[in-house]
């Protein structure tokens, strides 16, 4: 278990969660066992026996719900460390609570965030997965600013991502988001649809089979009637794939990494700065489902 | 009633919804008496004898689900109809039915749909919400190409729309989103969000109020505990919007526009082309709400 940033609600999740996560999983906590005190007391909560921690951060004085170059330097090297143990066959798989992009840079990480780093640390186009049992959405671009997404609309390298994404995905439709709104409206609100109809037929073409159609509406593809044709979507950019699924499922939904050497699956939610160690109670529906989903692409 | 695209399903929706709507309003149908007969006629069903029809296009062989600039003309004169018995008050108010937007450049209509036409007809910013009654999302930028939504992102312009905006919706914090992923994530992922902050502090300081928040993370704003706490919502372009809106109301939603002289709903949901004429009893929900809402407005 990565533990996430310290100064938000991924420790009390994982106290919260430690008995229920005992029954699919031998949980190793990548955090050090005084940091974990210090987190327990100011949770008013004491550390069960069996809490294993692994890490090796030097202590510091947690700022609940704020941004810290200490805090962010510790959740880094959680990481990393949690990382470490899969790669080397010590831990089975990594699931990893919410970091704060901040904290790593104030930390001087040169990494935006874990998507990031997995893709230099894998040598590999990491691809980012959100969604619940039954329900998952791949983005095509993710952590960049909205005013470059559309520059990297490009049929060449949606086509292989496309081809990527279905060598990691189970038969099935996989349903391909347009970029503007009503996808273009034939051509009257932008063009980019071209390049995402070129970029499919492409795809299907390599595969010898229609396994994506579209592009899709993109403020229509999360109707009820979309979704149970298409189980799995892709979008264009982070919002538009993850502001309706979390609407929809928020506390359920979890995140998957496709295409590394290891198993590596996260909550979907942040740091939730405003209500942590605030006696709030965070759910923790999301990291249970991680889990979850861990055990399945284990077995 | 402005009918719509007759090749969609607008036309079904109102006939399907006629004893209904009689029950909060006296619906006059901005439709010829032979295009409504030729429309029920496809539909295998009869009109009522108090199903009152006012419009004057010629008629046309209607083409169920293909856009035609037949059609095209004939939503666009329903369309401009309706708003004039409503300007002339011989109505209290129009309700709109979807058009098709490439209907109405094929038939060589220079806006691209309802608001751009609304805009030119009573020169004013009209403003388009979205949403069902206790939950609201209007649309700083609307039917533009996503590539064109970040220069629009200036903090003069915001607080012009947020100061209109204040004037027409009654008291309650209202929420404004952010542009990038994350809201920007401290300036890492975008920095749009200072124009945005900007715009807010200059709106309240003109108010003299706190009345607008945020930006706020935007794939995060449409969970249940922000949606609680801000009834409306500023969305900064119409996926970031109306994706999360539909995905959580699609049918009950409805579009109300702001800013105008006259009351103006409408439904929140397209043409249909894949389902009209088939059968396949489209949801009156949206239309009914509309009515309802519109019966609010006048009130």
């Amino acid at each position: 278990m990565s533990i996430g940033d310290l100064g938000g609600i991924g420790f009390e999740i994982a106290l919260s969660a430690h008995e229920e996560a005992k029954k699919v999983a031998c949980p190793l906590y990548c955090v050090s066992p005084e940091m974990a005190r210090r987190a327990a007391a100011l949770l008013g909560r004491s550390l069960p026996s069996d809490f294993e921690c692994v890490g090796q951060e030097a202590a510091f004085e947690i700022q609940p719900g704020c941004v810290s170059a200490q805090a962010g330097a510790a959740s880094y090297a959680s990481f990393t460390q949690a990382l470490e143990l899969s790669v080397e066959g010590r831990a089975d798989a990594v699931v990893t609570l919410p970091i704060h992009k901040a904290a790593w840079a104030a930390a001087g990480v040169k990494y935006k965030g874990h998507t990031d780093y997995l893709r230099d640390r894998f040598r590999t186009e990491a691809i980012m997965v959100l969604g619940k049992p039954g329900f998952y959405v791949a983005l095509f671009t993710d952590h960049i600013p909205l005013r470059k997404v559309c520059d990297r609309i490009q049929a060449g390298s949606l086509e292989a991502f496309l081809l990527q994404l279905a060598r990691s995905v189970e038969a099935g439709p996989i349903g391909v988001l347009g970029l503007n709104p009503h996808a273009g409206d034939g051509g009257v609100l932008g063009d980019e649809e071209r390049s995402i109809e070129a970029a499919i037929a492409a795809a299907n073409h390599a595969l010898g089979a229609a396994r994506f159609e579209g592009p899709l509406i993109p403020d229509a593809a999360f109707l009820p009637r979309v979704r149970s044709r298409y189980p799995f979507l892709v979008a264009m950019y982070h919002d538009q794939g993850l502001a309706p699924l979390k609407a929809l499922y928020f506390e359920e939904a979890i995140n998957v990494t496709l295409g590394l050497p290891i198993v590596r699956t996260s909550v979907d939610h942040g740091t939730a700065f405003d209500i942590a160690y605030r006696g709030q109670n965070p759910s923790i529906r999301s990291y249970l489902n991680a889990l979850g989903a861990t055990k399945a692409l284990l077995a």
